[in-house]
């Protein structure tokens, strides 16, 4: 945890109904040299179904590769969220720490290991010391019930504020809740995040369902995201559907609230979303970037991530340089089909360029205007079919380079 | 051109031959508020044999798209370089200007337009004012002849230092010379860089195997360097071949002197690259990333780029923490074949990291002391097959954000 607040932070924390199904508690694991809980345990009644989406990254943490194993089952009774030690790139040993935590967590609650998840987010290549872990494990049975907040606070690394975000939705004629919690905030990428992200809700859903629901969130949210362009070993968001609100199953489109439940579902892993970008190491400003009338739906997001990784254009947009020249050059780079003169471009609402060149009589007054703000729009124009994509990153400062040149230490 | 060279600068420059058929002049074009020469006018002697690569971007400059047109042709009276203005995305005015300075050119030397190649550097967006280029023309025409080292400052924009670089090889029985010329120093990136690189010989060499030679120079050199990961709409590196040395030409690999002909365009290539990366933007190490048993060379080279380029592991460098989790998560970002139970890991000659984690017993000791030195090397095996690459790359410190978040003021 950072002293200094993201000045992208929201200014209130909204209001988080209790999830029936769902206890929360807290420990001190001490997997670093530091006074803070970072051990988050979450007890999920039972019949809880769950669905998860995990890295891309070809080398993934053991905890990625126990909750893909735990994923095909499509159940849950408990999650266990370690911080400060990613585990990842640790061999057997942290195979072993995993397996030792999902072990001793069935063991408390009589249940399967294959119904523990795990993840853990921190530093690589330092097996998760189990001894630490086991102790921290049977404090965290016993603690108090905690909140959400709190579950929030203790999962986070280099993060400067609590993410947590709510929504509902009215299904079969009862109103289902969905609660998420979120941490970021470097290694954040493509096709998912140095992120580990926790949904949860009383709705009944079959698993099979919910990771649809949850896949398709994913592809227009987080995998929508980008900080640095690099992507961690052990991204992770689950989703657990304790099934208490009492409507009948979800299982299909044509499930009564069904498309109620999706769409609750997707603003909710919005939410979460945007609040990781807001967060990005050393974040001034939060920019969007939309394509639109690319080749195709996937050629626009390919061309706004490039846009969005670009270390100039976010550079530019941290000197609140009004240098769409570098956009420009984003979009050449990104291999996708372009024609340079029938490009146009705008910050804000502001149009600076279209066919090939400036706009005639550019005025550059309102996009410096535009550039002074937190909120950055860069919206990019191919001229070329019905393709489209919108993403989120954030500019790239000093603070960045402050906080990653030495995070070790 | 910044007050503050890099320190990964050369000590000395080296001392550079004249080359027969080629003769350099420089002028003030003043494309900026600026009082230095900008304008680059380099005259080739009839009969000299053109080669060159330029961008892969999908929206190059007029420059590129004329140089381009004018390979195919093969050969080469004149190049014009303008440094302060790329140029890029003017639209008609580009085009424009560009024709303007071939046609001036053409006119001053008595040859066709098309022998005349023309490049620009700086920023995006801005017509090159044709007014200026011809003023400035007029005045390299007149001028004196100046040395490589002035050519190769008059080139500079965010450079630091002059690139200069020279070679010689023995073919059919005489010496021939080669000398480079080349600007960085931002916005380089795999597949060429924002780079300007101009190669000369007095070699006799047909277009089409200059061409040959340069390209496959250009795979294992130019190709391999990148800086933020970012691609110019104006790469380009020409060679161009006076034929003055008297050797029979150049015409296969079986020409006499074929084989020494190559390696030294190679060896040129390689000591000009290397400039580049050592005045990336705020550089202060040069790292060099070899990628070995991956399951291909382009395999291989794809890994290693991803090393190259990730932000987090260019800070780490940065902050001399030897933190080698960020190369596993490099790796397995790159989305090509690795095993992370197979993976090895060295910094300097200290392996840090074998069959999948922390070597028994490690010892930070002597990589923290390789880590304090100016040239880094991060060493990956994968334990695969027999693909191999190495690709040279700076750190990311807090002066590539103060060089790029206020550029243009």
């Amino acid at each position: 945890m950072s002293d200094a607040r993201s000045p992208l932070a929201p200014a209130t924390l909204p209001d988080l109904p209790e999830i029936a199904g769902v206890v929360r508690r807290v420990a001190r694991a001490r997997y670093k040299a530091w006074d803070r809980c970072d051990l988050t345990y979450v007890e999920l009644a039972p019949g809880t179904a769950v669905a998860g989406v995990t890295t891309q990254s070809k080398c993934p943490s053991p905890e990625v590769e126990w909750c893909r194993r735990a994923l095909v089952l499509g159940r849950a009774r408990a999650l266990v969220v370690n911080a400060g030690n990613s585990n990842a790139f640790t061999g057997n040993r942290g195979r072993e720490a995993v397996e030792a935590i999902a072990a001793r967590t069935a063991a408390h609650l009589g249940c399967d290991p294959s119904d523990v998840f795990v993840a853990s987010t921190g530093v690589i290549g330092v097996p998760l010391p189990i001894d630490k872990a086991e102790a921290g494990l049977d404090a965290a049975y016993v603690a108090e019930p905690c909140s959400w907040v709190a579950a929030a606070e203790t999962i986070m690394t280099t993060d400067t504020f609590a993410k947590v975000a709510t929504t509902s939705a009215i299904v079969d004629g009862r109103r289902v809740e969905l609660v998420g919690i979120v941490k970021g905030s470097g290694m954040i990428a493509p096709d998912m995040a140095t992120m580990l992200g926790f949904v949860f809700t009383d709705a009944a859903v079959t698993p099979e369902f919910l990771q649809s629901a949850l896949s398709a969130a994913n592809a227009k949210t987080f995998s929508c995201i980008t900080v640095d362009s690099d992507t961690s070993t052990s991204d992770t968001v689950l989703a657990f559907a304790t099934g208490q609100a009492g409507n009948a199953p979800i299982e299909s489109d044509d499930s009564d609230g069904a498309d109620a439940f999706v769409a609750a579902l997707a603003d909710l892993c919005m939410q979460l979303a945007h609040l990781v970008v807001r967060d990005g190491e050393g974040a001034q400003k939060l920019i969007e970037v939309t394509v639109e009338s690319a080749e195709s739906d996937r050629s626009a997001h390919r061309i706004a991530m490039s846009i969005a990784n670009s270390p100039l254009v976010k550079t530019a947009i941290a000197g609140e340089d009004a240098n769409w020249g570098r956009v420009v050059m984003a979009v050449g780079k990104a291999g996708e089909p372009a024609e340079r003169d029938r490009l146009a471009i705008r910050f804000g609402t502001t149009q600076v360029a279209e066919g090939g060149l400036a706009v005639t009589g550019y005025d550059e007054t309102p996009v410096a205007e535009h550039l002074k703000g937190r909120e950055i729009e860069i919206g990019v124009d191919l001229g070329l079919g019905e393709g489209r994509a919108t993403v989120w990153t954030c500019d790239l400062t000093h603070g960045y380079i402050s906080i990653n040149a030495d995070y070790r230490s």
